[in-house]
């Protein structure tokens, strides 16, 4: 069994909090969060605190606090011999301060309390500074999701503004859909089947060869009638992507 | 048996056809193409001609053309006391030409020839001249689709437009999601059951509530970071987007 420490109280604490407790690989011996009250749900399942200098002994200490608080967190670790892993997207391995060996485990999802996330469908991204704390990433990884990818530092963060993208934009995008629904007296949820279908289409084809629409047919007259009908936020928006779809294939067709 | 008459050769016609032959409501005693080479596989199946001169009776003529020919191929049907109706989601009901009664038939849905569509899955958005028309509309959009609205030309307008964020400008960030992903030797499927997620979640939660990411929380830190990584055209799209997304939440908190 590897022993795991959880250092941490938001959403990614939680949600591997849970998962790791019914783990058959790893056994969470303690939990720790700073303020004890947002963990006290945990206090019949394992152990918590909220003292760093009482932590208890174990394999892999992962650290699941906001992104500004990993090196403080970490620098006050003060065991050695021990694999130290934050959880960020957007941090450096480097930024781990303590005497440890360090890794990262990220887990490339968005997450939130309220909605319940299969672990087993999340893609692992693990690093580690020598091959034996990987090696120990590989098997954690497995025992949760299945899939993982060695991803370095260089590449987590190009990864995490490509899931800013994918993920956060294409949400606000849904939002000024909705929006313009909403102007229209028409119910947002007429436009899901096609928003799935544009998630699903890019299992089969790439994005490139799946785009469709007025930009790519560079269709001008209906991309004037459209933008007529715009108010000035969307407007700006609309007018940006489209230069953007129209140069993506006048520059590759 | 509601007789249908098809006119077109393109994906919409290609999909509509392929349902309607197996359809217990409705039988399909013709398609029309001004090239017949593209509907002889359906010569089996039903009548096919390209002569406009020489178009069966039928209840209703299914106008699946290019916007740009819709009106030009209405104005040749000369025959009244019919339900001419065009497929398109930019297209007002007036601007179909023929002398018999007018309507609208959009399957709200991005249609290729290569992807397999359910088309029970896909919202049909209907509209006509007259009660009785919308009535004949509604009995054969219920034996195509679980779902279907009443849109009038004003709101299809609009229904088109946020279709294109949803879908065409959803899928280009998709697009610039995988080309950070190749510049970074990351393989693009890792961000699959993100972008699943990000379109699951919107069932759930509105896209105001489902909105997560450095824009949302104004993290100038990370925005910055991310801004120096990225190529021209991805900065200006981040800055936009980023900028946009704040103002919604700036406002609204």
């Amino acid at each position: 069994m590897i022993k795991i420490v959880i250092l941490g109280g938001g959403n990614i604490a939680y949600h591997l909090t849970s998962q790791l407790l019914k783990n058959k690989t790893a056994r969470v011996v303690q939990v720790y969060n700073r303020s004890i009250e947002k963990i006290q749900y945990l206090d019949d399942k394992t152990s918590i605190t909220d003292k760093l200098t009482e932590l208890k002994d174990a394999d892999i200490y992962i650290i699941a606090v906001t992104d500004d608080a990993i090196s403080s967190v970490s620098s006050e670790l003060n065991f050695k011999n021990k694999l130290v892993v934050h959880t960020s997207g957007s941090v450096a391995i480097d930024e781990l301060k303590s005497n440890s060996n360090k890794g990262v485990f990220y887990l490339l999802q968005s997450f939130s309390k309220e909605q319940k996330i299969d672990l087993f469908q999340v893609p692992i991204c693990i690093e580690a500074s020598t091959e034996k704390d990987l090696e120990l990433l590989e098997v954690l990884a497995k025992s949760i999701s299945k899939k993982y990818y060695k991803i370095n530092s260089k590449q987590r963060k190009s990864l995490h503004v490509a899931a800013v993208f994918v993920n956060n934009f294409v949400n606000h995008l849904y939002y000024i859909g909705n929006e313009i629904c909403e102007e229209n007296k028409i119910p947002f949820n007429i436009l899901q089947p096609l928003i799935q279908e544009t998630a699903n289409k890019i299992e089969a084809l790439s994005p490139f060869e799946a785009q469709t629409g007025p930009a790519k047919r560079n269709d001008v007259k209906t991309i004037k009638k459209h933008k007529a009908m715009l108010a000035h936020n969307q407007h700006e928006i609309y007018t940006l992507l489209t230069k953007s779809i129209t140069k993506t294939y006048g520059k590759k067709l």
